[in-house]
């Protein structure tokens, strides 16, 4: 039976791993911080910056102790020890060409004998690329199938559901996958869902440094990086406002910096803004929307 | 007895004469948007550019209509109509010695006969300024002080406790004063009450543009900026993490672009950055707590 301390050992390898092929391409500065749970357990904060990253947050943590109050009413179990592991990434590429990325995968188990796992991946272009977009799309498309064919529409359709905005009406992307609580009842067993979990892991430098290097030489322009700036203020939006595990996270008195890691290095706001017709800025706007079925290009 | 249409014309009329106080200094450039509500009422939305101003939304609405349901779950009571209006206003100034300032006053009713006002004024300094901030309470509380001498106390406590970034465990800015709910059941009338509420209005402009002009011809240094766009960056958060006003409003399908006329026009995130010790940055820092009796300067 897989243990938690295997799952947790492996993520902290995935942690190293992710950033050994980001700053071989990036040539990424990296700081680290180690930091403690008072409750139990810690975690390790990494900020990098590079050539084509101007500010990641690659983040290891597993924690453990009594269940918070909040979620144990959320759960609906009583007084329980829980244990959390997961990887939790975002980049914030410097060109506005290259796309912004977030990564998740995580591990929850109560010692009554109820875990599961959850995560996933979804991309934030400052600009669509529908190539891009395709074969984002499809990557994550294989992983899935490679699990079970009925993943991919399922976590496609959660990813469109999750990343929006509600207050905007416009989905923070171009989504990707998202799952949660893939448990105790799945038909899957433990140990094939592990495995799924760790090849959306592994599949994520390679998808994402690839996107980056077909772009991050393309030049720019101021407008570029307004447009930019404005798209990151959505992100700052999505996070503070909808963000489950960035809400939860500041409520329960989690480590802000760690949490807040995803924030962009600058965003601005605008009154009001509309992009004007016919620009690229206007074309991507108008697809920032659910149910667009972005891994058959003829769709989009 | 004072009717709603008074108050609310009152409102408009304030958000005339502060604009006019306001263009009149800093020569701004005011854009007007008019909007409506789809179940009744509407607003005048204006945003300000000028020397001193970078950004600053000036707001009035009157809305009315059915109660909404997560309000009326919130009120405790059953179908009802309500009616409310008021003005809303965050400046956000270029010059980093000069401080962001928010004004809010209020007033909601039901058509059971229940009534209430709400509102305040507070600072945000990116640099605080002890006598800037000892003359800003004061007046505050020379404003209270005419209605009832257990006002100012009582409403500089709430502004601590209510404008608290509790994540960061840190004060958004210098506190004032905040209220809500002086309704049916206070000692003071209704009219009372209203020149009370109006006397806050009429505080504001001549108030901040006294602390502005004394500030906004200082010279600044790209240092000064970058930790404004972090102060800003920390304004985003309490507004889209903490403060009810925004939440409620993007929650109950409010007019996001309103709403989100509070966002600076730029801000940054830098991970866990901590200001040199001894710094201006670092003084300003160490002030942000709850408590410090600020019209008092000797106590701060």
């Amino acid at each position: 039976m897989l243990k938690k301390e295997e799952i947790s050992t492996w993520f902290q390898g995935l942690q190293d791993s992710i950033c050994e092929q980001l700053k071989a391409v990036d040539n990424s500065t990296i700081i680290q911080d180690l930091w403690e749970r008072p409750e139990g357990g810690g975690g390790r904060s990494r900020v990098l910056n590079g050539r084509i990253i101007e500010k990641g947050g690659v983040n290891f943590s597993a924690v453990e102790g009594p269940l918070p109050d909040k979620i144990a009413a959320a759960l609906k179990v009583d007084d329980a020890e829980f244990f959390a592991t997961g990887v939790s990434i975002v980049l914030h590429p410097l060109n506005p060409h290259v796309p912004i990325i977030h990564m998740n995968v995580r591990y929850f188990e109560l010692d009554s004998g109820i875990w599961w796992f959850g995560g996933g991946i979804d991309l934030t272009p400052h600009y669509i690329d529908k190539d891009q977009a395709a074969f984002f799309h499809q990557t994550l498309k294989d992983v899935c199938d490679k699990a079970d064919k009925s993943f991919y529409p399922k976590f496609k359709t959660w990813a469109d559901d999750y990343f929006y905005i509600r207050h905007r009406k416009e989905t923070r992307g171009i989504g990707g996958i998202f799952f949660d609580r893939l448990g105790n009842n799945h038909h899957l067993s433990k140990d094939e869902l592990w495995i799924f979990v760790q090849n959306v892991g592994e599949t994520f430098a390679p998808l994402y440094l690839k996107l980056a290097q077909e772009k991050h030489e393309l030049p720019f322009t101021e407008e570029h990086k307004n447009w930019q700036a404005m798209r990151r203020g959505r992100y700052v939006e999505f996070n503070l406002v909808w963000d489950k595990g960035t809400k939860f996270g500041l409520d329960t008195d989690g480590r802000t910096e760690s949490i807040l890691m995803s924030m962009p290095p600058v965003a601005n706001w605008r009154y009001n803004y509309i992009p004007k017709p016919n620009s690229a800025e206007a074309a991507t706007q108008a697809l920032l929307k659910k149910g667009i079925d972005w891994a058959t290009k003829a769709n989009t």
